[in-house]
């Protein structure tokens, strides 16, 4: 079994061997590896430097905290998600802090922050699958997510599971090969839709 | 001068060393570094794997593209990103293709990818700017950009200038020390809010 990317052209490890497994074991995550992942956010670019996103993190040690988290994914993220080591809800900030007014790039720079979150994963041999399949409204009930503020994304991080110990169809899932557009389906050098 | 990054954990230099500068040299960026870059962006995860990010690319030695990518660009961000070897606009596809249902998660992957395309920029040397002030209708005008589609970001990239070089204001831009907020501030292990 591979996962390995079918690279048109050579990109680094970090990207390169990230992929979204649906198969997790218990194995923990180190503190030291869980703060390297979350520093690695830190670093994201943002409008204004705003650094517009929150992590609401749990391990599985914190069985409270945890379960918490777990009960905010869609029902069929938690029947995968639920092996995890360690979940996340992905959080952001809609308006400026500094005047209020609402910043555009919210979304988009949560996002790049966990995009840092997962290289760094992948380089400690760490995997991360994110989720949109969630419940905002409960997680602001659950965590108390003041106005203003919007969980977005699920993580889920640990270490992958042996795929011989998952059930059929997570195993396929795991096992399927990684596929991608063509640049010359996305990267545009004339007007929109004419390939560079 | 130094634009380290103040860690509090250690992270890989692809995000370590990642910094926006407002000075950009006129060198070119070899079109190796340019797919590769992109090549990154590729691998980046999606929701569904719907992949929801195009770029529209111009490099210098394509004038008429370069200059029509400039002209999306909101004009305090013309000033100091028409030096880039590399232009681009960061596209986002609104609906699912398969089913033109909401991708509720187009702008945050996005960012995902921007953030890949960013982290290989920095191995190779290079550097990236993203700008969320755009004109996306000017965009939409210029490029033909069809419904359902919308210019988020612009992105500049290539090599540092010599500071030397640079106007007073942007070499002091470029000379200030990275600030983030600590972990405290936005990784949370209870309620929203309380440290983790």
């Amino acid at each position: 079994m591979s996962k390995e990317a079918d690279l048109e052209y050579p990109v680094i490890n970090p990207v390169a061997d990230r992929w979204s497994p649906y198969g997790f074991s218990e194995e923990p995550v180190s503190t030291d590896d869980l703060r390297s992942l979350l520093e690695a956010a830190r670093w994201a670019p943002s409008s204004y430097n705003e650094q517009p996103w929150r992590y609401i993190v749990a391990t599985r040690s914190n069985t409270q905290q945890y379960d918490a988290v777990l009960s905010c994914l869609a029902e069929p993220n938690q029947q995968w998600a639920k092996a995890a080591a360690v979940l996340m809800l992905g959080v952001i900030s809609r308006q400026f802090e500094k005047n209020g007014k609402p910043n555009k790039a919210a979304e988009h720079d949560l996002g790049l922050a966990s995009a840092n979150l997962s290289a760094e994963a992948t380089q400690r041999g760490l995997f991360v699958h994110q989720m949109i399949g969630i419940d905002p409204e409960k997680a602001r009930e659950v965590f108390a997510i003041p106005e203003g503020y919007e969980a977005l994304t699920g993580l889920a991080v640990g270490h992958r599971a042996n795929p011989d110990t998952l059930p059929d169809a997570l195993r396929e899932r795991d096992e399927a090969p990684r596929q991608r557009k063509a640049q010359s389906e996305f990267v545009f050098g004339g007007k929109f839709g004419e390939a560079l």
